[in-house]
């Protein structure tokens, strides 16, 4: 019942520390590493393969530009793979990562959260944990109600 | 470990249709309705509030358009929530149905897949359910085979 | 003959203020609230349902990103709402708020206006209830008229 | 209470004809006429600028391409103008003319409804008058009951 | 031969101005006005129907977002028509002034150039007075020869 | 006062018939070729460096794809070029064939009409011509009262 | 001396063989083969860690939607690696087959041509060889004539 | 075994420096220079028609907004051109660039990189001139080493 959170590069790490922090939020484990599909693809192998007999449950991965590593590690993988498309500096407002990572061909899905979402992957990561786990589904539900008195907060404040 | 599959209209059923088939396949059960964010707002919200405590572990959502159904069912069901772009009629090419669906806020995630990726919604929530089934596991391995030997045959029919 | 003025987080305060500023302008009820439709669904629920037995003629809802909350309230309001798509800090250069606001079914209209046109909604709020009430249609002639006489003004100023 | 619906070609009547249908349905009587920003000027500034003083509260216009007609229509009326981008033959996918009539700047707002979206710019118009006409509100109110029951209907039947 | 810019407010100046810029250069004679299509209609008119009567021989019209000054002036004018889609404050990225100005519909054309492409207006101006002018066309020679030398002398930089 | 027709590919020619067409109904002389910015570079040299010393007004040039035919052409000749972006087989939707001939760098200015715009590219030759020659102008504003005419004619059939 | 075309999947085939074609047309000899990134990772490393070794000198790699074949021959092949993105069926217009080939990450190059555009690939893996092969840059020049020669008489049948 | 390193202007120098670096870094001999395809029409001529026969063996060419440069060069030289499409200052976030260069018609390719790509055509000519030069694969091959190395160290400092 771990999640592994996994980057193309570490200039990712600002966007993906989300997914981590919220992770913690919710006491599940993660695994954090650079795991680049163009430069160590050997490395892409052996985790993608590899990941399920670890213990690891999710994978999430997030990449930018032509975003080849969700997709990669969701062909060589059993597990359900997470993408965050990145907005990295020489991105074309974003469109290139989103849609490398979104529009998978038929047999290999990628779950893709929106651009530099990286909380809400952390957030259904611990959702797919939760459909089996009823103590992380209650930390969800306790999670949405937190949400909720925040905007009530908000609303009240206002008036 | 049940998945429900939804979807804003009866005119989504043609695409909706190769997510059924595909859990069909792995031999996971599914339950099948319409559910309209638009036009049954009511059924949103009862389908929503109540999919988790009737033994769903993971719900598909199909819409086109200004496809509001899997962020609206994800902003009341705890569990993981895997949305569809549907390339409807009057869509502008998809866009509307893929932004709609896939650019949810901070703390509302939806798994979105590729567009009319149904097939692909159904294998991922396969996946979601062997994550910590073990014999839904080695079928999403053995499917991967499957798909692999395909690519093979094909390769050698080209000799 | 009060115009209600929601909007999906206070974040979008800035943008939405300038509804209320034109709205003050024309002498014209508001009431505003934060209502989200991913976090405060029953808020929704309950807003939109009784806004046309309270007294609110026209509503103006604001959103950015998967923006779902105009058309979410359109579903269940049998009242003319207007949608204003908020350009929000990680949104794919307000396309998605554009196109999730713009793009509804058949049935469920959503009057929408420019990207953080939210001046706009509240001038398109006033020739709502102009279209019945010869003192709003009035000072919108008048707005008009000023609008035409700062032109003037500029090009004179040019000379 | 009549509703003006003009278009900028006889072509693009196909579209237009389900604002015409929807309004007949809610009883409400319309006018209907060509009205070509480009071509017929003089009778763009007549019809503009006497709308309101011939009875008639709210204007729907439809156009394609580089679409003029609602835009140049709200320059000069002082009522709602509900704007209906038509996909033209020669559009680029109908970016055009959703852009050229929902982006209109501060002061002149148009109403924009969804790309060929005529059906909701009639529903939209009378749910403007529905927001001062108790009986165009019920009505309003029955259809959305009636867009639920085809819903459940459609539900039923799958089952 | 006299050429007339105007633009659709005063805040689109700081484009505009190297419209005026590059025809001083040619020598050419400017005459300058804000004329608002959708805030001023009646002088959109009045300039539009008589430009020509009063001896000017092209128009450059600038404009943003949802951009009718040039294609309105194009179709009341028989003058050719010189459109810059400006890239203003609210815009989408400038695609809004772009598609609005470009696709106008056969019978009423707008001699669109590049976004914020005020400086080229002016050359294409100056080149449609050189049609016919022998002086002009050889001052656009020599502009044409400057800048050659200008990338020469860079090249010689380099090295 | 002659203007040159020139596009990229005989496969252009469906579209570029429409610029023959209108000259001709104009009465103003055209000389029609196919000169290829890729496969023809020497023509292309020689077509844009003579062409004003061989009595040519105005030149208009189609072409699709990565057009830089009408931009070549601008590079070379003195002369107003008008570009019409062609909509070919493998273009993605036709943004390649405008942003290629639009986005001219400030010095070059291309002409730019709307995709397939090529009748209003004969227009504005026309009207370009027009500037100056009486009896052309008068033609375009007949013209334009025709097409006034065909809308009156259309909006009286309507009733 | 030999060029390998390879292709996701052999749906790819019809638009591939055109790079097939052209290089028989210059007497190059081709390796064709069937190579998923998604569904034959290990076929994948096979082919483009050895490829440079069993004297293959260029390699073309087609496909559709999230493309990664290219980008991921590219990651572990030293040789030079032309994409061809191809509009598969549920592509949205192509663009995410041309965005995931072309906007690779610093490092790892791909050379991009056209959507569907297998022939230019053809062509540029010829012209890769060339660069240091005379008989064959003498094919790529007398082809470059042949190419000449089709537009010339295509222009003379036009007068 | 030199590689030509052109640009359209003086101002795509900071881009283009990074194809300089890595080529010198991979002891390529390069020439730099500035060849505008709009402002120096007949420079552009001679380089391109000659290159080959001055020892060069790969172009790459970088420009910006509607960039003709590497098609241009591509069309008259038959060496392999890389095109690296730059983000110039007016450009419509880069899609401009990288349509106009990569959309070449059947015939003529050019070798796209991703927008800003300059050091990506660096080591694409480095592998073009690889594919025939042990000397330059194998400096390649360490090259990859370096990549993978460089995430390696980042990898364990994350631990």
């Amino acid at each position: 019942m771990k999640v592994a959170i996994i980057m193309g590069s570490i200039s990712d790490m600002p966007v993906m520390q989300e997914a981590i922090d919220i992770l913690k939020n919710f006491n599940i484990e993660t695994e954090v590493d650079i795991v680049s599909a163009h430069r160590t693809p050997e490395k892409l192998f052996d985790f993608s393969k590899n990941a399920h007999t670890r213990g690891i449950s999710v994978i999430i991965a997030g990449a930018g530009g032509a975003a080849h590593l969700p997709g990669m590690v969701a062909s060589m993988s059993p597990l359900p793979v997470i993408g965050v498309p990145v907005k990295s500096s020489n991105s074309i407002d974003g469109w290139d990562s989103v849609l490398s990572i979104l529009q998978m061909p038929g047999g290999v899905p990628v779950a893709t959260v929106a651009l530099n979402g990286a909380k809400n992957a952390g957030i259904l990561a611990a959702q797919i944990i939760g459909s089996h786990e009823a103590s992380v589904l209650n930390k969800i539900i306790s999670y949405k109600e937190e949400l909720k008195q925040a905007v009530i907060t908000a609303s009240a404040n206002l008036k």
